[in-house]
C-alpha cells in the first residue's frame, strides 16, 4: 500500500530504527536520567542556542500539544487558535479536558491567525465572567498545508506578549516549515518571540516521539509534572532521545521534510495540469488540498485512501511523506488522469 | 550498565526489534486501521475465548490505567483500590486529574486488597454527599511483588459485582502473574470475573507498549474516544500491534515473565543467605524487597541503582528483568556479601 | 439607585421574602428532604403534567447550566450553541471546565440557533479524533432578548434526536418568554421535545434560586450527584423552595415577566423616538439593544450603569427589571433626551 | 420539628433576614460591586487587622472550600487532609473533580491533624510520579466536634511552610472554635500562620452564605475568576453581605456560636449520666459524639433525626445549633431516658 493520505501513514526512517537498535544495549534508568537523553536535549540546546533551557520528549503531536498548553494555562484562561487547528479539531477535546480551559476558534481562510483576526477575541480582560485570553496557538505547517513566516510569527508573539500572553507554536510539521522556508529551527521560533514549541518526529520519519521545547522558564518549571500527569512519561526513555539525535544532528529531520514539500510540489504541478482539478491552498509545504467533481473523487478514493476535508465543497487533501516517491506520484497521475473526463 | 532497579531499566527484546522491521514496509493506515492491528487483537480474543471483544492497545501503562478508569467511571464515584497501587503513588495523580473521580487508598501489608478490607469503603451509597464506589482496582502481579490467586481475584470481583461495581486489574506485569500461578490469561482474568484489565509489554520486553481489554460491552462502547482524548492514541499503531502479535503468539511474554521471576528467586536464595538481609514480601514474581541495615545499602546504591522503598524501615526494592542473567545476579551477590559485615 | 444594568441589579420581591420568613420555623432535615422542597416538585410536576419528573433546586444560573451540562455529557462529546450563549461568554468557561467538553459556538444575528446553523457542526460522529456533538444548547429568551418560537424549539429538539442529541435549554429568563409568547411554560419545553431545561429565579424577582428540569430518566438519574459535586447543593434548601411555591403557584413568575417585558417594550418606544438611537434587535422580552453615537453613551454612563455589548458598532445593551417603573423609565429618556443632539 | 441533626438543620437568625430585608431598596450593581460587599470586605479586614487583604463570599461551604483549594493547587500537587474531613468525606469528591488533586487522607482518633501525622505525607518532592503535596488543610472546629488549639494551629502551619506549602483552614464553624477557646478570629487565624480559611455562615444562622479570607496575595490574586469558574458568583451579592456585616459586627457569629457549644456541653452532661450512653470525642464545640445500644439508637432515631456516624461502633452524631432551646435538649434527654433500659 502507497498511501497520500498522511504523513502517519509512512513507516520509520531506516536510520531511526538502527538507532534504536543501537541505544538497545544493557540498562538504562529509566523515564529520561540516561545519557540519550541529555545528548538529545543537549542537540537543541546548540541549535536554537541557548543553554539555560530544558527540552522534553513525548510520545505523540497531541501529548505534546497537551503538556504545552498545560504548563501555560489555568482553568479560567483560554486559547486562542485557527478553527482549523489541529487542538481545535482533532484531539477529541484533550487540551480542553486537560486544561480546563476553552478554546476560542477563528474562521481563516488559509489556516493562518493574524494580529487581526487575533484582536477580534481579545477582550474581557480582568472581567470574571469571561474565560481570560491567556495563549495564542498556531501551526507551523497549518493544517492546510500553509506555512508562517517569520515576520507573521514575530507580529503574533509580539501581539501576545503585549497582552501578557505566551505564543505557542504547534511544530508537528516544524521540520517542514524549516525546508519551506529555507530558515534554521531557531530563526522561526526563539528569534520570533515564540514562547513554547513542539518539534514533531512521528510525521517525518520517527517511529514515535516529538520534542517539547520552554523558551521560558516559567513554563519549564513544572513541565515534568505535567508530562507524568498527562500520561506522556515514556519509561524506556532513551528510545526516543536516541532517535532524536541522529534526527536532528545528522540532517534527517530537514531532509526527509524537504523531500515531502518537493514531493508535494511536483503532486501539485501535475494536478494543476489537470482541468477538473482545483488546488485550493498555496502548497508551502508537504500538504496539497484540491476540489474536483464528486464523481471523480469518488472513484480515485476507490484505489487511494485520504482524507475529505470540506464535504460541502467536495474538498480533498493530500500529504506527501518522507517516502514519497517518483512512482508514487507517478502512479497516482496516472490513474487520476484515467478516470478524468477530459 | 546492569540494574536491579526497575523492569523498565532493561530494553527490548531482539524479537520485537525485528517484529517493528518487518512491518515498517510502505505504508498502512493510521490509528490502527491496519491488518497488524487487526491480527494483534485476534490473539487476544483467542487468548480468552472471546469473540466479541475488542482490545485496545496505548503507549504506556500510566495511560492504559487512566483510559481503563475513564471507562469505568464517572466524575461522581470513586476507586477503592491499595495504598501501595500504582495508581496512586506512581502516577502524579493522573487518574484523578482525568476522571475527576476519588481513590480511597487502603493500607494493606502485602499490596493485596481483599473483600475484608474493601468492604470498609463500601458504604455512603445512595447518599449524594458520598462519591459512589464503582470500582475495585488491582495490581497483578500487585506493587509488593506479590500475586493473586484465581480464587482471590473472583472472590473481589464477587465483591465488585454484588455492588454494581467493576473489577479493573492493572496488569502491567500480569505476564509474571500468570508465570508465577502456572495459569493462562484466561484463567486469571476473565474466568475470574475481571471487567477490564491491561496486559503489560514494556516493563516486559516491548520497546514500548501496553493492550488494554474491556471485557463488557459498556466498557468497550466509548474506550476508543478515551484513548484519544487521554493522548494514547499513536498515530502508527501498526508497530505496537506487530510486537504484541510474536509477543503474545510465540510465548515471549511467558518466557520472558518467567525469567524474570526465576531470577528473583535465585536473587533472593541467595539474599536470605546473609545474614544482615531480610526478605520483607514473598517473592511471587520478579521483585525482591528487603531490610538491611544503612551502612549496607548505602554501600550497595553507590555501586547498583535502585528504589529504596520505605525509608522509614529502610526498605529496598529490587526488580529482576526479562534480561537479568547469571552473571547479574552473581555480581550483585558477591559485591553484596563483599560488603557484608558477617 | 436605579438601573437598566441588569435584571440582577433589581432586589427581591416582597412575596419571596415573606416566603423565606414563613419557613423560617423550626427545623428541617437539609438538602431538600423537606415539605416545602416536596411542595416546589410537585408545582412543577403539575406545571408539566408529568409526574414522573424530578426537578432540582440550586443556588444560581451558572451552577444550574453547568450541572444541566454535566448530566447530558461525557468528556469526549461537545456542546453546539450560539456564540452569544451564556455558557459560551459570561461563564469564566465553567461549563468547559467541569464536563471537559468542548463548545462549538455559532456566530448568529440575534442569538438564536437555527437547524442551518447547527447542521454546519453536525460530523465528525464516530470518528474518534472528533469531539461528539452531543446537546444543543440554546437559550429563551436569548442573551440578545430575542425569543424562539415553540416551533423553532421543536425544530431543534427534532434535530437533536434525529442525531441522538439532547436539546438543553437555559431558561434563565423562561418566565419572559413564556409572557411573551402567551404561552405556557409546557407549551415551549415539554410540547416541544425540550430533554432538559432550567427556569430561572434570580433574575426575575426570587432573592436566589433557579429550578433545573431533566424530562428524561437518563438526564435525571444521577443528577443529584452532579449538583452536590459542582457545588450547587443548598443545605437549607426549603428556603429556595419556599420562594419557588409562591412564584410559580400565585403566578408571580408570569406578573413579573410581563411587566419587565412591557416596561422593555416602553422603553424602546421612547428610544425610536429619539433620532440619534438605533434599536438593534428585537424587542421580545425585557432587554433592549441600541447603537447611538459614543459621545452620547459616554453621557448616558456617567449616570447610569449598564453594560456596552459590542464595542465596536458601540452597541449597548439595557435590561427591565421585574420593579422596574414608569418614573424608571421617563427619568431614563428625560436625560436621553436632555443630552441628546437632535 | 426540633432536631439535633445537623446545624443546617436550624433556620436563619431574625437579624439575618432583617438585614436581607433592610437591604432590599432600590438597585444595586450586581457581583459584589455594591456598598454592603464592600463595607463586609471591611469588617473582616478589621477582625485580621489587614487592610491589604481581599475577603470574597459564596453561597456555601463546599463552594469555599472548592474555591479556596482551587486558589492554592495545581492539577499535578496533593492536599493532606484528615480522613473525616468534610473535603474528604462530604463533598462527593469536589475538591479532586475542580482541581484534579490528589487527596491523601490520614486517620486520626479525633479528626485533628498533627505535625507527627503529616509528616508520614511528606516525601517525593521534586519526583515527578509522585502527586506533590501543597496544602494541610484542617476543618475548625472538626469534623469530631474537637478544636485545635492556637499552638497546634501554629505548628501545623509552620510545617506547611518549612516544605513551601498551605495552611487551609475549613472554617465552616470557626465561630465555634473562637467562642469555645474564647479568642479571637485573629488569634486563630492570623495569628497562627494560616494562609486562606473561610468563616461560615449558613450553619450558625445566616439564611445562606459564607466568606473565604485568602491571606497571601499569590491565593488572592486569581480568586475571583475561581469563584467564578466555580458558579460560585452570587449574582445579587448584596444579599450575602448585608447578612455579614450583622453577623460579624454585631457579635451574632459569636453568641450563636457559643450558644449552640453550651447547648452541646449541657446535652453531653445529661447523656453521661445514662449508664447505656458512652460520649466518644471531646465535646469542644456543639457537636456530640456517642456510643450506645443499637436497641437504643434505633428507637432514639423514630423520634429524632439525626446521622449514624460510625455504623460499626454504632456511634452517632448530635449537633446542637444557634437556636437550640433548654425544652429541646429537656424533650430529648427525657425521651432518651424513657427509652433508655437503665
Amino acid at each position: 500500500m502507497r498511501s497520500f493520505g498522511s504523513d502517519n501513514n509512512s513507516g520509520a526512517h531506516p536510520r531511526m530504527l538502527a538507532a534504536i537498535a543501537e541505544a538497545n544495549v544493557d540498562h538504562a534508568i529509566a523515564y529520561g536520567d540516561d545519557d540519550w537523553t541529555r545528548r538529545a536535549e543537549n542537540v537543541i540546546r546548540k541549535m536554537l542556542d541557548r543553554n539555560d533551557i530544558n527540552p522534553v520528549f513525548v510520545f505523540n503531536g497531541t501529548g505534546a500539544n497537551v503538556v504545552a498548553l498545560s504548563a501555560c494555562l489555568q482553568p479560567f484562561q483560554s486559547v486562542i487558535c485557527a478553527a482549523t487547528a489541529h487542538i481545535a479539531t482533532d484531539e477529541c477535546g484533550a487540551p480542553v479536558k486537560f486544561t480546563g480551559s476553552s478554546l476560542k476558534e477563528i474562521p481563516t481562510p488559509d489556516g493562518k491567525l493574524t494580529p487581526e483576526l487575533v484582536k477580534t477575541q481579545l477582550h474581557g480582560f480582568g472581567f470574571e465572567h469571561h474565560s481570560q485570553p491567556k495563549v495564542i496557538a498556531i501551526s507551523q505547517t497549518t493544517e492546510m498545508g500553509t506555512v508562517y513566516t517569520p515576520q507573521e510569527v514575530r507580529a503574533l508573539a509580539d501581539l501576545a506578549h503585549e497582552y501578557e500572553m505566551y505564543l505557542f507554536v504547534d511544530g508537528t510539521r516544524m521540520a517542514n516549515a524549516c525546508a519551506s522556508l529555507n530558515l534554521s529551527l531557531k530563526a522561526i521560533t526563539a528569534d520570533c518571540g515564540v514562547d513554547i514549541f513542539t518539534i514533531g518526529g512521528t510525521k517525518n520519519g520517527l517511529l514515535f516521539g516529538e520534542a517539547l521545547v520552554p523558551m521560558r522558564e516559567e513554563l519549564a518549571r513544572n513541565i515534568k509534572y505535567h508530562r507524568k500527569q498527562t500520561t506522556q512519561l515514556y519509561s524506556k526513555m532513551r528510545f526516543v532521545s536516541a532517535q532524536f539525535i541522529p534526527y536532528l544532528e545528522e540532517g534527517i529531520w530537514l531532509q526527509n521534510a524537504a523531500h515531502s514539500n518537493a514531493s508535494a510540489q511536483k503532486l501539485a504541478d501535475e494536478m494543476r495540469k489537470i482541468s477538473e482539478i482545483e488546488i485550493t491552498q498555496s502548497v508551502d509545504a508537504n500538504a496539497v488540498f484540491f476540489i474536483a467533481p464528486k464523481s471523480l473523487t469518488d472513484r480515485l478514493l476507490e484505489c487511494y485512501f485520504f482524507y475529505p476535508w470540506d464535504e460541502e465543497r467536495n474538498e480533498m487533501r493530500l500529504v506527501c511523506s518522507w517516502d514519497t516517491s517518483e512512482d508514487d506520484i507517478r502512479n497516482f497521475i496516472d490513474y487520476l488522469r484515467s478516470i478524468s473526463e477530459k
